[in-house]
C-alpha cells in the first residue's frame, strides 16, 4: 500500500545550501513549511491553504522539500496515510539559524 | 552604450521572499552573492570563480538577482562597465536576518 512505503531522506551533512533554499524558494512550498513550523500534519492537511493544487502538483512539491532536507514524509504508524515532519533539528544543526531566519521572514 | 545603461531595481518593500530564496536558490548565483558580500566589484570579477559560464547565462544570473532585489547592477561613474553592488541593507530592511544566516551558512 503506498501509504506504508518508506521513502529515502537525505542525511543532514549531505544537505546543500543552495538545494534548500530552491525548495523554500516557492510561495507554495514556504506556505506548507510555514504551516509545518506549528507542528507535523498529515499530508492532506499540507495543502488546506491551496487546496486546488492537482494531485501531481501537490506529489511534486513535497519530493522537492523531503529530497533536500527540509521535511521528512513518513508512513504514519497506525494507519494508511502519511505524515509530514518539518526537520527543525536537521536542518539547524546543519545550517545554524537559517531556517530560524525564514520562517521570521515569511510572517512579515 | 548598453554600458550605461540604468535597469530597473525593486523598492525594498516589493522584495518577495520566495522570489529571493529562488535566486539564492543556485549555486553558481549564491557563489556571486558571497563575493559580494566583500564589497562590490566590476560585473567580470563577478565570475571570477565560474570562468566558463557563457556570457547569455551570465546576463541571466545577474538579471535575477537584480530583479529580485539581491544585487544592484549600476553603470560604473566614470567608465564604461558595470559595477554590482550586494544590497544589504536593504535585505536587511526588509527581511532582518536573512542574508546574514544564508552568508554564514554558504561558509559551511
Amino acid at each position: 500500500m503506498s501509504g506504508q512505503t518508506a521513502l529515502p531522506h537525505p542525511e543532514p551533512e549531505d544537505f546543500s545550501l543552495s538545494t534548500v533554499l530552491k525548495a523554500l524558494g516557492d510561495p507554495e512550498r514556504l506556505t506548507i513549511v510555514a504551516q509545518l513550523a506549528q507542528g507535523p500534519q498529515d499530508i492532506g492537511e499540507c495543502f488546506r491553504d491551496n487546496p486546488n493544487v492537482p494531485k501531481s502538483t501537490r506529489s511534486h512539491l513535497m519530493k522537492v522539500l523531503r529530497e533536500a532536507g527540509v521535511i521528512r514524509n513518513d508512513p504514519t504508524p497506525n494507519g494508511p496515510g502519511r505524515r509530514v515532519t518539518l526537520r527543525r533539528d536537521d536542518l539547524e544543526a546543519r545550517f545554524p539559524g537559517l531556517l530560524a531566519s525564514i520562517l521570521a521572514s515569511s510572517q512579515l
